[in-house]
C-alpha cells in the first residue's frame, strides 16, 4: 500500500471477516434459541479465549495474561516504548446471554489489528486488545472483575476468594483453565482505551442513529424505602381512620419517576422491586418495602434527585404520620470520559459518514473502570429493541461494520500513523 | 318481682356473670398470649359447645341441633307457637383469635335468659340463643358456613364436603364431635334476629361512643388487576422510551383510594395484594398483578365506583398504550337491616342512657344470612384499637355490658312482655 493521507482515510475493516468470527465464537457455548451461555472460568470461557488468542497469534500479536486473567494481544509499534493505544472488552456472558454484548468489542479489535496488518500499516504507539476476566459477574460477584482490579477499585485477594454457588473460588478456577497470568494488574501502561459495544438499550434505535459517542457512565443511588403504617382489616376500617403503608409508598413512587422527569435527558427514576405486608387482598398494607435506582450523567444531578425524593418522603411522612425510612445500600459515582477520546471518536464518525449523536452509558462497562487509569472512551452502536442480556440480542451488520470503522480510524488518530512526506 | 313499666325498664344484665362465663369459655383453647385458638370442629370446639349447651341446660333452655351443627338454645314464651326472637353468633374462633369475637354475642343471648330467669320475667315469644357453626372459615370453607346453609346461600352437602388441610371433611368432623343434629337447616322458625358483637375496626373507639346500630353490611366488589409493559434495564433506558408497569399500576391504585373518599362516609378502596415482575432493583417492571376491594353500603355506590376505576383504566390505558386488565373475581351484594330492629336497638340504646352512633358492618357476620329469612339487626360496642382476629384482641367491661343491656331491651321489645293491667 502506497500510504497517503486519502488512501488512510479511506481505510475500512473487513465486515465480513468480523462477522464470520463473531459467528465462529458464538458458537463456544451457543445456545438452541441462538444465544451464548459461556460463564467467566468455565470450560467455555477457556475455549473461548483459546481461540481468540489463537486468532491474535496469527495475526502477528503477542499475548500476556496478568494475575486476574486479564488477556492483552498486542501487536507492535514504531515506538515500543509507547504506553499501547488498547481497546477490549469481555468474551464471558450472561447464562442467557447473546452473541455481541462485550464480544463485539474484542473482536472489533482484532478486526483493527488484521485490517492494519492487510494493509501493512504501522502505527507508532503498538495496538493492544484486551479482554477482561468476568465482566458480567453472573457466576462471580462482583461484576467487571478484570477490569475492576485492574483500575484498583477492589483487590485481587478479594475477588480470588469469590465463590461460585458450588463454592468453587475464582482463583480455583483461573488455575483450572490455566489463566493465571504473572502480570501484576494495573501495572500495564495503558495510553489511552476504547471500547465498542452494543448500547443495551433503545435510544439509537430510535433515534435512527448509527453511532453513540458515549459522554461517561450516569451516576447510580440505590435506596431501599420502608413505608409502616398499620394493617387492619379492609372491611371495617373506613378510609379517614386507615394507616395505609401502601397508598403512601405509590406516592413516593411516583415521585421517583416525576423526579427523573425533571431531570431530562439524561436521569432516570426506577422502583423495580415491591414487597407488601401482608399482601392479603383484604388486609390494608401495613408495611411496604421497596428499592429505588436514581441515576444521572453527573453525581450532583442523581445527588439533586436523591434530596427531592428525601424531602417528598419528609412532607409525606409529616402530612400522614407514617413512617418513611430511606436507606442509601449503593453509590456509584458518574464517569465523564476523556475529551480526547471522545473527539477522536466524534471526528472518525463524522469522516467516515455515520450519523451520530452524544450519549451516556446507563450500564457498567469496562471502560468505567478504564477511566480511572487512562483517557477512555466508547462506541455504541444500535441494537434490536434494546434488548441485551438475553438470548433473542441482536445486531445489524451494517452497524457492527460502522462500529468498528469508527473504532478503527480513532484508535489511528491515537496511535498515530506517520505518513510519507 | 312485681313486674312493672318502670321497673322493667330499669331491668339490667348481671355484668360480671356475663364477664365471667366469657372468661371460662376462653379458657378453652386459651393460648399463652391470652387469645383463644378453638377452631371449629375440633375437640376444643366440642368442649366449648358442650359448656355453652350445659349453661343453657341450667338456665332451663332446651337444646336443639340441626344437621350443619348450628344449635338452638330456647327459653319458652307464653305462646310456644310464636317463632322465638333470637339472637346468637359463634363460639369458634381463628387460629390466633381473641375472647370476644363471636363468643360475645353467644354468652350475652345466654345473660339476657338468665337475667329473665333472676326477675322471673315471661315473654310472649320464646327467645333462642343460637350459634352458628363454622363462622370463621379458618377450617373449612366457605366461612359463615352454618348460617349461609341454614339461609339457603350455599348446600348442606356443598358445606358437608369441604375439607381442612388434612382432608377432614365438615361431615366427617361433625359426627366425631356428635354435633350432627336432625332438623333441617332453615326449617327453624325465627320471628327476629339480633346479634352482639365487637366491631372489628376503630370507629367507635374512635368516636368515643359505647354502641354502634348497625345499618347494614357494605356490598363489596373483588377485581384483580394486570398492568402490562415491558421489562427493560434500568440504566440504559430513558424515561421517554420506558413502559413501567408499577408507574401506570400505582396510578391505578391511587384511584381505588381517591374513589373510596369521593363516596365518604362508607365507602372503603383497598389494595392489599401486589406481585411485581420481575421484581428486581435495576429493572423495570414489565407486569403487575394487584387486588382491588372496593366496598360500599349500597351496591348502586359500589358499582359506581367500580366505574370510576374502569374508567380511569381505560384512560390511562388509552394515554400510555399499556395494557390494563381488570376482572371481576368476587361480588358481595350490600344488606340492609331491617327497619324494626334497628328501631328496637336505637330505642334500647336511647332508654339506657348509652351514647350510640349508627354504623355499617365491613366484616362478614351471620346476622347477614339471617337477614335473608327473617328481620335482623347488629349491636356494635368498641374493641381495643379495633383490632380482631388477634389474640391481642380486648373490649372494656363496660361496654360489654351495655351491649347485652342493649340486646335485653331490644328483644324484650319484639318477645314482648304483658305487664299486669
Amino acid at each position: 500500500m502506497n500510504l497517503s493521507r486519502d488512501n488512510l482515510s479511506s481505510l475500512r475493516i473487513d465486515a465480513n471477516r468480523l462477522w464470520q468470527s463473531l459467528m465462529t465464537l458464538a458458537q463456544i457455548g451457543g445456545t438452541d434459541k441462538g444465544g451464548v451461555c459461556r460463564l467467566a472460568l468455565t470450560d467455555l470461557d477457556r475455549q473461548g479465549r483459546d481461540l481468540v488468542t489463537s486468532w491474535a497469534r496469527e495475526a502477528g500479536m503477542t499475548v500476556t495474561v496478568d494475575q486476574i486473567g486479564n488477556v492483552f494481544m498486542r501487536r507492535p509499534g514504531r515506538q515500543p516504548d509507547l504506553p499501547p493505544i488498547m481497546t477490549g472488552s469481555h468474551i464471558d456472558t450472561q447464562p442467557t446471554g447473546g452473541k455481541f454484548d462485550g464480544n463485539y468489542g474484542v473482536l472489533a479489535g482484532l478486526e483493527v489489528v488484521r485490517c492494519l496488518n492487510d494493509h501493512g500499516i504501522e502505527t507508532e504507539a503498538p495496538i493492544e486488545v484486551a479482554f477482561w476476566t468476568n465482566e458480567e459477574g453472573s457466576r462471580f460477584v462482583p461484576v467487571m472483575m478484570g477490569s475492576g482490579v485492574f483500575a484498583g477499585a477492589f483487590s485481587l485477594e478479594h475477588a480470588y476468594k469469590a465463590q461460585d454457588q458450588e463454592g468453587k473460588t475464582v482463583l480455583q478456577e483461573l488455575q483450572r483453565i490455566g489463566y493465571v497470568g504473572s502480570e501484576v494488574p494495573g501495572q500495564h501502561p495503558v495510553g489511552a482505551y476504547f471500547e465498542t459495544h452494543i448500547e443495551q438499550g433503545p435510544v439509537l434505535e430510535d433515534a435512527g442513529v448509527t453511532i453513540g459517542v458515549v459522554s461517561g457512565s450516569l451516576g447510580i443511588r440505590w435506596f431501599d424505602c420502608i413505608v409502616t403504617g398499620m394493617e387492619a382489616h379492609a372491611g371495617p376500617t373506613p378510609m379517614p381512620l386507615r394507616r395505609d403503608a401502601l397508598q403512601v409508598a405509590t406516592q413516593l413512587m411516583q415521585a421517583v419517576v416525576d423526579s427523573a422527569l425533571q431531570h431530562a435527558p439524561h436521569a432516570r427514576g426506577t422502583v423495580g422491586m415491591v414487597h407488601v405486608h401482608p399482601n392479603s387482598r383484604n388486609v390494608i398494607p401495613g408495611r411496604v418495602k421497596f428499592s429505588i435506582d436514581l441515576r444521572n450523567n453527573t453525581d450532583a444531578g442523581v445527588d439533586a434527585m436523591a434530596e427531592e425524593i428525601r424531602s417528598v418522603a419528609e412532607s409525606l411522612q409529616a402530612r400522614t404520620g407514617l413512617s418513611i425510612e430511606l436507606t442509601l445500600v449503593s453509590s456509584f459515582s458518574a464517569t465523564a470520559f476523556h475529551e480526547e477520546c471522545i473527539s477522536a471518536i466524534t471526528d472518525a464518525t463524522v469522516q467516515l459518514g455515520y450519523s451520530h449523536m452524544p450519549v451516556v452509558s446507563g450500564a457498567g462497562h469496562d471502560a468505567i473502570y478504564a477511566a480511572r487509569l487512562a483517557p477512555s472512551g466508547m462506541i455504541f452502536i444500535p441494537c434490536k429493541d434494546g434488548i441485551s442480556h438475553n438470548e433473542i440480542e441482536d445486531a445489524k451488520p451494517a452497524d457492527i461494520e460502522a462500529g468498528c470503522n469508527v473504532l478503527l480510524h480513532a484508535m489511528l488518530a491515537k496511535a498515530k500513523v506517520v505518513l510519507p512526506p
